[in-house]
């Protein structure tokens, strides 16, 4: 893929011929140093977990990267091929070290260029003395972008290909993911279930391991915890059909009940 | 590089043969699909990049991935090529879903052997009758490791090449990090200034942009914020030498004097 415009749209990947529902797949890139530094905790990635899932994608992987050109373009190249859709967070306000929407522009070889409806959005925001080029940079996006609504502070994000660049400042990337709703199309929504119980990690795990090939659709993660005063395990079943999340929830907690503690259902996602 | 004996170790790699400090990269690799489904909020990253940093060791980039043992394989050996350091967090426990030792030994072509230091500790920890084999499981570690000790529960860590396999409870992780510093060896310490003025980024970004090109060995960043109900920008300047970063502070507070503002030195870390 060296053109924006030629790249695969999610859009026609969520049901296979068969109208079967298929599982769609996301990766955030996080771009910027400061994350890496220590300086800023990040809270997009939790966010944007939690959205996809709703919206019944999954994402699959996150990788923070620096501000530095050639490792934006790879890690994008590599991601764009291997995910339906792909978001990044950071690096497009208007100072030297914002070079998302460049770097980006690079990796899908097209020229970066001033985008009129993102100018009109700028020149309304500022005096015509204070729309400096620095400003104006954030007018500037790959050749063949749609933009991305900025509800927040005007400077928009933008879409590429499936590649979907979105400002690093949490308000903002969580307003224009919220406009980005009606441009993903999702796959079956993964349904959730979770049972705490008040047992050693290491007790459980036999037979939950024997649950997992019962079971050998879901997913069954085992997390374990420390509270008041006692060790506990919280186990969260992850699937595509609520009837059998629930015969395994049954089952679990036979399970649990079976070595001498009582089963609590916890509110997942 | 097939043997984990035959890895590169990073203590020969701070200094180069002319005796100058150099730039010690690690990677961070959090495994486990509860942060990518949004359950969990990872904490880890943030603690390694301000340890390693204090350390002279700079996180270079994360990657989140999943409990999938060819995604882990493929990953932990693109890292342990391309950084000094791999750190790993998560998926070491006693359960079917925990993955990670035996995917290390898989990545880098060593079998998976009991540990008879590891054996130790569980054989410490439990007894006989609940010394099971998920629980023995823990003292399994890829051929040719070294231990990682884990004071907050036991269940050691390990190391193996230049790859160190910590817990994800973050209480653990942040314990056993503590008691890795001796083995870390880092480069020159990079050190960093902040200073914040009530400013837009606009209309700072072009003096800034002129202010990193002048001091082309820091790394400049700009990050905007909006408080008591005005926009304002931290500056984060770093770099390895002391003088020079005073300069930079000097010439950047007489630019945000000249726009107008106060610069206001923050506590930067």
């Amino acid at each position: 893929m060296s053109k924006a415009r030629s790249s695969k749209t999610a859009s026609k990947r969520s049901r296979s011929k068969s109208g079967e529902a298929k599982v769609v797949t996301a990766c955030l890139i996080i771009i910027g140093n400061e994350i890496l530094s220590g300086r800023t905790k990040d809270v997009n990635l939790n966010h944007l977990a939690s959205r996809l899932n709703e919206w019944g994608v999954r994402l699959t992987e996150a990788r923070v990267i620096p501000d530095v050109e050639a490792t934006i373009i790879a890690v994008v190249n590599e991601a764009r091929g291997r995910f339906d859709y792909v978001f990044t967070t950071g690096g497009i306000g208007p100072t030297h070290d914002d070079i998302t929407a460049a770097s980006i522009a690079k990796a899908f070889g097209v020229a970066l260029v001033r985008d009129p409806q993102a100018l009109a959005i700028m020149q309304r925001q500022h005096k015509p003395n204070d729309l400096n080029q620095a400003r104006l940079k954030m007018a500037d996006v790959p050749e063949g972008s749609t933009l991305i609504d900025n509800p927040v502070s005007g400077a928009p994000g933008f879409q590429v290909g499936n590649v979907f660049v979105m400002a690093g400042v949490p308000l903002i990337m969580q307003a224009m993911l919220e406009g980005l709703r009606h441009r993903l199309v999702g796959g079956a929504p993964v349904l959730s279930r979770a049972v705490r119980a008040f047992l050693p990690e290491g007790a459980v795990a036999q037979g939950l391991s024997a649950l997992q090939t019962r079971f050998s659709e879901l997913d069954i993660g085992s997390y374990p915890f420390y509270r008041k005063g006692t060790f506990g395990v919280s186990l969260v079943l992850r699937g595509t059909d609520q009837d059998q999340l629930g015969e395994a929830v049954a089952a679990l907690s036979d399970l649990i009940r079976s070595l001498g503690a009582e089963p609590i259902e916890e509110p997942a996602k």
